[in-house]
């Protein structure tokens, strides 16, 4: 299956790459980020793709790489995937919208334009959702309205112009397949965490603006600082290993849809709250002697802390996921990997998102 | 009221200059573009504006514009309000989004930072929510599924990049409102028709391109061109008199909503299908004795040609909208201006539009 990695120097990307054949592209957009916030990941990693000078919000260069490529699928990877950095300031705002939006605009156009049959797999995420009062179910809801049936896109309520960004994305997909006769597979993603192997893990944030929840509770732990739950820390969301997202990005790839077809899975195995992750990680670090403390600071973000919560994700499961559970044993083994790398933690970057 | 008319070049926006107040604001966009296109209205107008300097799209003259004045309320008509022009190629279709997205962006962010109190009113599109089953509300809609209840917006189901950019301008502003406390009143609105005043009438497009279907018809009948109905004529649609617009802004600017609070009203007094339009315009060029014939062309569009439409308008006719309904008379005296125009009248850009 002739494979476009797009975003292939990523956390997901890299990990992705190690697993599959395909061709690695990226514009190296993250990592400069990175440098130029000066945030440092926990470890150092190789770049390792095999185009560096494809920027998917140039039209020009995007048409060259889908004309001379003609992929089978596309696995695009290659999004701002910050809320605290899209919330930063006006530029930082601006810069995620066209990073993502124009992104997604380009390639959508340029696959109706020149390889009309490729498979799109996308990166969404769950959080584009908020937190309804219903349960969420994957991609389309049935309601009846005053005695009236229709379906309808599951109701999208971004509280973070990157979550914003995504809603965009997640709409201009499902317009590609409906006007244009796309075939897009959108995968609406929970928070990742861990590492895939020990040997050659991929990038690995704690700070507060690039880290996710369980990610920087770990490294919180090592380094003891108090883990930094926001608010009530009831704040529920759909989490998975990043095994599973593997597993699920090449089950996504087996299992193209139809010429036209929008097909959403919500790529998540399980929900925690956030006061559930502090606990697992106390537990863990306790394990391995850690003095571990749970504080509860002002919440930077807004979002609801308490709220109801219940997701549909049997797409993937149909398709044959093995599911990568949490538990406090996992926690520890990745502490216990984590815990080589405890003098490049820097703690100064543990608190630094900006508030909104 | 301290007001600033964004767009007072265009077919609303010069029409409003007319009956309020306010800065008057364009950037020559729109009147640039028929030029580009070579698409010539009815009739000539003259450019009345106060600023000729301000291009939303451009955040340092938002910020200028906006520090400089703290209006009270700002009127945005400074949109590419083409659906075809859209779908003409990627650059058209980008041009719109950028255009579009980038100035509800600017705006948003540079009121939120200089400007918070101001009342944003948009001009928005009934278009966005394409023709669902059922009943169309204003803004939200109660749900209850499997047991469980939430109030929802409405859901989108834009067929052009043009109503797809008015969606994330809907979406971008229901944002700013939830999470920045902002206040905005978003005007779904239908097609409008007519001119509000025969000794001074906005500009009046009737190609295929910019123009709507009722203004379109009347020219054609003058021209002696068939009505070109596309496809079966089934297709129903929420209209309102331009002199109905004026006054719905005006209750608009009257009727703030509260701070954070996101205000819809659906703009428009009745709807009627294509195919009903055509037999009123027939009748009405039978008055003045015209040799009008309906003619169904391949539909150009992507478009449901058969479909249920009911929608709610009852903001507006709280505040005191008295509508102008649309009769065989009024198109008939619609008519007899035009008809002073005939001669600039160019059949070439009557079927002009592109095909998706």
């Amino acid at each position: 299956m002739k494979t476009l990695i797009l975003g292939a120097d990523g956390y997901i990307g890299s990990e992705l790459a190690n697993n599959i054949d395909g061709l690695r592209v990226d514009s190296i957009y993250k990592r400069n980020l990175l440098k130029k916030l000066k945030i440092e990941p926990l470890y150092n990693v190789d770049i390792a793709i095999d185009n560096l000078f494809v920027d998917i919000t140039n039209k020009a260069e995007v048409d060259h790489l889908i004309k001379d490529n003609k992929p089978d699928v596309i696995i695009d990877l290659s999004e701002q995937p910050s809320a605290p950095y899209s919330m930063t300031s006006y530029e930082t705002g601006i810069d995620t919208v066209k990073n993502n939006l124009t992104g997604t605009l380009n390639l959508i156009y340029s696959i109706r334009d020149y390889s009309p049959d490729t498979h799109l797999i996308k990166l969404g995420t769950m959080g584009q959702f908020g937190t309804p009062n219903f349960h969420i179910e994957e991609g389309f809801m049935d309601i009846e309205y005053q005695g009236r049936k229709d379906t309808i896109p599951i109701p999208k309520s971004p509280y973070s112009i990157y979550h914003l960004s995504k809603s965009f994305d997640s709409d201009a997909l499902m317009f590609a397949c409906r006007v244009w006769g796309l075939r897009v597979t959108d995968l609406q993603q929970g928070f990742v965490h861990s590492m895939a192997s020990y040997d050659k893990p991929s990038r690995f944030c704690y700070d507060g603006i690039f880290g996710t929840a369980l990610n920087r509770f770990m490294v919180q732990a090592i380094a003891g600082h108090p883990l930094t739950v926001y608010g009530e820390g009831g704040q529920t969301r759909g989490i998975l290993h990043i095994k599973d997202t593997i597993q699920c990005i090449k089950l996504a790839m087996e299992n193209p849809p139809d010429k036209g077809e929008y097909r959403v899975a919500n790529q998540l195995t399980e929900w925690k709250s956030i006061n559930e992750l502090a606990q697992m990680v106390y537990e863990a670090g306790r394990l391995h002697g850690l003095d571990v403390s749970v504080e509860h600071y002002k919440n930077p973000r807004k979002e609801k802390e308490k709220h109801y919560y219940s997701v549909s994700h049997k797409v993937m499961e149909d398709y044959g996921l093995k599911p990568n559970l949490l538990d406090v044993k996992m926690i520890a083994e990745s502490i216990e990997f984590l815990m080589q790398h405890k003098d490049n933690i820097n703690t100064d970057q543990i608190l630094n998102s900006p508030s909104w």
